[in-house]
C-alpha cells in the first residue's frame, strides 16, 4: 500500500508516521506540506534523523490521487477544501479534523464558526468510531476521523446508554487533557512557565466536540439528550481522561454495568475494561491505541461515576485513524497498532 | 500573641510557619515535633537556613498551655488524643485534621476507619469555614478546620444551594488536587516517575470529605442530598480545582447565580468572583488564601458549571487556620495573609 | 519613598512588585508600561486582583522625574534609549537590563548586537553586584543591575579567585537554567510540550554574560583570563544552578576554600554556605534573594567543584535590584526581602 | 531464540522487554523475579494488560540454563552472586548491573562498597560499550554492559582522547539525568514536590561511574589520567546529557574534531553527529538506542565543548544490552531496536 500524510508536521501526523512505519502491509509513506516543501522531513523533526530523512512535497491532487489512501491531518477548514481535490474513486480519504463529522451544516457553522464542507462529501462520509461503526468503515471511502475528547466519552458511555442502564437525561462529562491538546504552534495555552504547575478550565460548554458526542450517541444509542461536557488542561504532554457521572436506571447495579461492558467490548482488542480503581490513570495508555474504562457504582446515591482514558494523539486521532484504515482494507485491525508502549 | 504548631514539618505545619511569620500580633512561634525534637527546624527544613533556626521542641502539655493558641497539624486520629491534654481555658486549639470535622461518630468510624475523638470536645468543636461560621468562631476554643477539598466546593456551592437556585438533589462534584495532597512522606502515588505527565482518579466516591462536605451543606444550606464526589491527581505540587455541576432551578439564570455570589460575598477579603473563564486556574491562587469562583450557565441544558480553585496548603489548610485565629482574637481577618504571591 | 517600575508587566517587573510591596519605606509604587498603559494591572495579571488593582501608565519622563528611584525591567536595548531621558539629579535609576553593565562599547555590541548606551553614562554607571560593590552603590544614581548567569556564578568563584586559592587560568562554569529564563512571550523555547522532560544547551561559548562576567573577574579578583561558560534549559520554572571546575592552587586544601568564603561572606545576609551537598538544589532557595554556596574538592585530580544556586528573577534580577535600591538609600539591606519562602 | 529476563520488574526490565517484543529473531521471554514469582506481569504493571500478560518465574538455574541469553537487570551486589549460578557453556549473560564491569576488585570494594563478583568470571567479562568493543563483544559469553554515564561520555569523548585532539590532563565532565536514574522504588530523591520544579548536584567527585569511564578511557584511549566528574538531577523522567571541557591540542580546530567523529562513526547506526547547536537536547533520543553528538569550539578559549545525549534507560542500559546481543549472535545490530519514538 502507498499511503499520504498531509500535514505531517503536527502533532498528529508525526504519530501517524510513528505507527504506519511500523505497519506489515505499508510500502511507501508520502509526506506533504504546505508550507514546508522540500525540506527534509528530519530536518524540521531532527529526533528523527537517520529514521525518516524524506523530504516534505507540495500537495499536488494528481500526485495524491495515485495513492492508496490519505490522512488529512490538518487545522479546521482546511480538509474541507482541500479532499473534494483528492477524493477519487481509487483513493481513500481519512480526515483528522472536524470538517466531516457534523452531518447538520448548521451545527458545523454555529460550533466551528466557519463554513461548512460540500454537503454531498459529508453524507458520504463515514464516522470513524472503530468500535461502534465498523459496518460502515468497511465500505467508506471518506472517514471522518473522531475528535479525541468524543472517542474517551463515547467508548465509555455508549454501551450504558445502548443498553439503557444509565440515564441519559442527565449525563455530566468532566474531561481533561494534556497540554499537546493546545497544539504545536507556541501561544498563550501551551506556553511553559504558565501551564506548568497548574490546571485550568477552557471552552465551558462550548467546545466544539459537544454536537459531535451528541450526535453519535444518538447514532449508536438513540440518546437525544444534551450533555454537560466541560474540558480541563493540566500539565502533561498528552492524555486524556473523562469522568462522566449518571444515574442508574431502576434495579440496575454494578455487575449489569459490568457485564455490559464485557459482553459489548469481549473481542475489541484496543478496550480493556479495569477493575482496580488505582489503575486507571492517563500513563497506563500512554503511546498506545488503547481505550482504558473503569466504573464506579455509589449506592448512597443511585449514580455511577465511568472513567475512561486515551492517549489524544493515537486512539484519539492517529492511532484510530489507522485502526480504521486497517478495517477499511480488510487488514488485521491491530496492523501496525501493538508496539509496546514506554512506561516512564 | 504566643503560638505554637504541632506537625510543624509537615507540609501544612511550613505554610502555618510562612504565614504566621508575617503576622503583626504574633510574637513568638514555638515549634513542636513528636520525632525530631531537639533539632534546628532550618536543619531539616534547610530552605530556611538562617531564617528559621530554633529548634524543634517535645510535645509537653504544660508547655503548650502556656500558649494563646495552637495549631494541630497532624495525621487523623493524633489530635484526637492529643487536643484533650492539652485543651483549657487558656489556650485556643485550632485542629487541621479531620479529627473534630464530623459531628456523628459513627461518620467517622465509617470514612475514616480510626475511632472517633471523644464526644464531649466534638460537639464543642466549631467548624472553621470562616466566611459561614464567622459568628461561632469568634466564640470558640476549638476549631475543626474544614479540609482541603470541602474548602472549594463548599465556598463555590453554599451561595446558590442557600439561596435555592441549584437543584441539591443531583449534585455533581468533580475535584483535581495537586501531589502535595499524597503528603511529604515517600510513596507510590507521589513518586516522580509514575505520576509526572499523568492524571489519576482515586478514592471514588469513597473519600473522606463526602460527609464533611454532606454536613456542612446541611448545615449551612439546609440541603440532605447526598452528593457525588470525586477526586483527581494532577502532575502539580498545589492547588485544587473543584468543578461542579447542577440543575438550575426553575426561572434561574446566571445573572441571578451571580448576583448571589456577589451579594453573599460582597465583603469577603478572599473570595474573588472571576468572569472570564481564561481566568480561573489553580496558579490564579498559588500561595495565597482566595478563593476564585466562576460560574458558567448552559442554556441547552438548563445547567450551571461552578469552578473554584484554591491552593490546598493555604485556603485548603494553614491560610484558613490563620484566618479563624485573627476571627476568635478580634484581629483583622487578612492579618499575616497579605503577602503579595508567586506567580511563576 | 516613590518608586516606578518601567516594563512591570514582565517576570522581573512582577518579582519587583512582590517585593516592594513588602517593604517598609516604600509609600508608592508606580506603574508604567509603553505597550498597555491604562489597563489595571490586575487585568493583565490577574492572580493580583483584589491586591494590585492600580492602572498601569504610560512612560512619561516628567512623570518618572517626580520619583526617588527606576527600575527598568526591560528588554535589551531600550533602557539604553530611555535612561538618558529620565535621569536627573533627583531620580535614582535601577536597570536591569544589560544595556549598561559592559564598560566596554565594542562588547556589548559584539555580544548584544546592539548599539550601546550613551558612554558617559555607562561609564557613570555602578555594577550592582551588592555584596562586592556596596561602597560604590552607595553613591551612585545608576545601578546596572547584574545578569542572572553573573550573579550566580561571581558570588561563588570571587572569592576564591581573589584570594588566589584556585587557578583562575582554567576556569570552566557549567550553568542550568529555568525557563523563566526564556521570557514570558510564547516562542519556541518556552512551549511546554517541547521543553516538558527535556534538557537542552544553548549558546555555547555565545552568551552575553560572559563579557560580564570577566569584566567582574578582573573588576574584583584581576582576573583577566578568559572563561568557558555553557548554559542549559532545564524544565521548571526558576533557578539556576552554576557548576563550576577549577584546579586549586598548590597547597590548597577544602578548608582554605570553606575559611575563604565565610570570612568573606561572614555578615553578607543573603548568602549561605552548606556543608551538606544533598542540600544544594534550587528548590531552596526559590522565590528568595539567597545564593547557597557548596563547594567539594577532590583530592584524586586536585580541582574543586564550586556550586551556586540562586532563584534567577530574584537574587538573579528583582531582589537584588532592590537590595541595591536598599544600600543607595542607607536603608536595612534585607529590607522587604525577608518573606518566608514557599517550599513546593 | 529464548531469552530470559532477571529483573524484569525494574525500569531497566521494562524497556528489555518493550524492545525484545520489536526483535525478528526471538521466540520467546521468560520473565523471573526473585520476590513477585507466580504474578502476572501484567497484573503489576498494568500498562501491558492484553500485551504482556506472561507471568513472573522464580529465579532457578537449570530453567536459566536452558535458555540462549539472559539478562540481569539487578541491583549492585546481586548479579555478582547470582551470574556464577547460571553461567554454562550453552547461555550468555548480558549483566546490566555494575557487578563485572571495573576489572580492579578494589576499584569495586572502594567506589560500590560491597564485595566484589569472582575475579575469574569477571576478567573473562567484556565491556559491552558496542561501538568500541565489537570485536570483543562478539565472542563473549558475559558482558558487562555499561552505565548511562559512562555511555554518554564515553560515546563522544573516545575519539577525540583516542586521535589525541584534546588534552586529556583536564577533562572536566558535567552530567545531568531525570530521576529515571534514582530508581522505581519510592524515595526522598524521587518524591514528586520535592524534585519537580528544581535542579539538585549529588554523589560530586564520589560517582561509582568514574573508575567505569576512566578504566575506559584507558582501555580505548590509553589515557590515564583522572577525571572531574559531576551529575544532576533534573525534573524529567528519561534523558542524560553529558558537556565535557577540554582544551584543544595545538593547532586543533573545529573541523579536525568534527572529522574526526564523522571518520570512526561513518557506519555506526546510532551515532548521530549534530551541526546544529540548537538540535542537542534529551528528547531528540527520548525512547531511542541513539546518542547524539554535538561539538563548539571557543576560540577565545582554545577549548571544546562536547556534548552528548541519550535515554539513560535505552542507550544508557537496555537498548545498549539488545544491540551487545545482536553482536553476540552475529544478527543485525540494530534488530528491535528501530522503533520510531514517539516525540513529545
Amino acid at each position: 500500500m502507498h499511503v499520504g500524510i498531509i500535514g505531517a508536521t503536527g502533532y498528529g501526523g508525526q504519530e501517524l508516521l510513528r505507527f504506519l512505519y511500523n505497519h506489515s502491509e505499508i510500502e511507501n509513506i508520502s509526506l506533504f506540506s504546505s508550507s514546508e516543501s522540500g525540506v527534509s522531513f528530519s530536518n524540521k523533526y531532527t529526533h528523527l534523523r537517520k529514521i525518516i530523512d524524506q523530504p516534505l512535497q507540495k500537495i499536488e491532487p494528481e500526485k495524491l490521487q495515485k495513492l492508496d489512501v490519505v490522512f488529512t491531518s490538518t487545522p479546521s477548514g482546511v480538509s474541507s477544501k482541500l479532499i473534494p481535490e483528492i477524493l477519487t474513486e481509487n483513493v481513500k480519504i481519512i480526515d483528522l479534523s472536524g470538517d466531516f463529522r457534523l452531518k447538520n451544516p448548521k451545527d458545523y457553522e454555529k460550533w466551528y464558526k466557519l463554513s461548512p464542507a460540500p454537503q454531498e462529501l459529508v453524507q458520504q462520509s463515514v464516522y470513524g468510531l472503530t468500535e461502534w461503526n465498523k459496518k460502515e468503515i468497511q465500505d467508506a471511502n471518506l472517514i471522518a476521523n473522531p475528535g479525541c475528547y468524543p472517542t474517551a466519552v463515547l467508548l465509555s458511555l455508549l454501551p450504558l446508554l445502548k443498553e439503557n442502564l444509565i440515564d441519559s437525561e442527565n449525563l455530566i462529562i468532566d474531561a481533561k487533557s494534556g497540554i499537546s491538546g493546545a497544539g504545536n504552534k507556541p501561544n498563550a495555552n501551551n506556553q511553559f512557565c504558565d501551564t506548568n504547575d497548574s490546571t485550568s478550565i477552557y471552552k465551558i460548554n462550548k467546545h466544539q466536540h459537544i454536537p459531535e458526542i451528541e450526535q453519535a450517541m444518538s447514532m449508536f444509542a438513540k440518546n437525544d439528550h444534551p450533555i454537560t461536557f466541560s474540558t480541563h488542561l493540566v500539565p502533561m504532554n498528552r492524555g486524556i481522561m473523562s469522568t462522566s457521572y449518571a444515574k442508574l436506571q431502576q434495579g440496575v447495579g454494578i455487575d449489569d454495568l459490568q457485564n455490559c461492558l464485557h459482553s459489548i467490548y469481549e473481542d475489541k482488542p484496543f478496550i480493556r475494561i479495569i477493575d482496580d480503581a488505582s489503575k486507571i490513570s492517563t500513563n497506563q495508555v500512554r503511546g498506545t491505541n488503547f481505550c482504558d474504562i473503569h466504573i464506579n457504582v455509589d449506592e448512597r446515591t443511585g449514580r455511577a461515576t465511568i472513567v475512561s482514558v486515551i492517549d489524544n494523539l493515537v486512539k484519539g486521532a492517529a492511532g484510530q485513524a489507522i485502526q480504521n484504515m486497517n478495517v477499511m482494507f480488510g487488514l488485521e485491525e491491530t496492523n501496525g497498532l501493538t508496539q509496546i508502549p514506554i512506561w516512564i
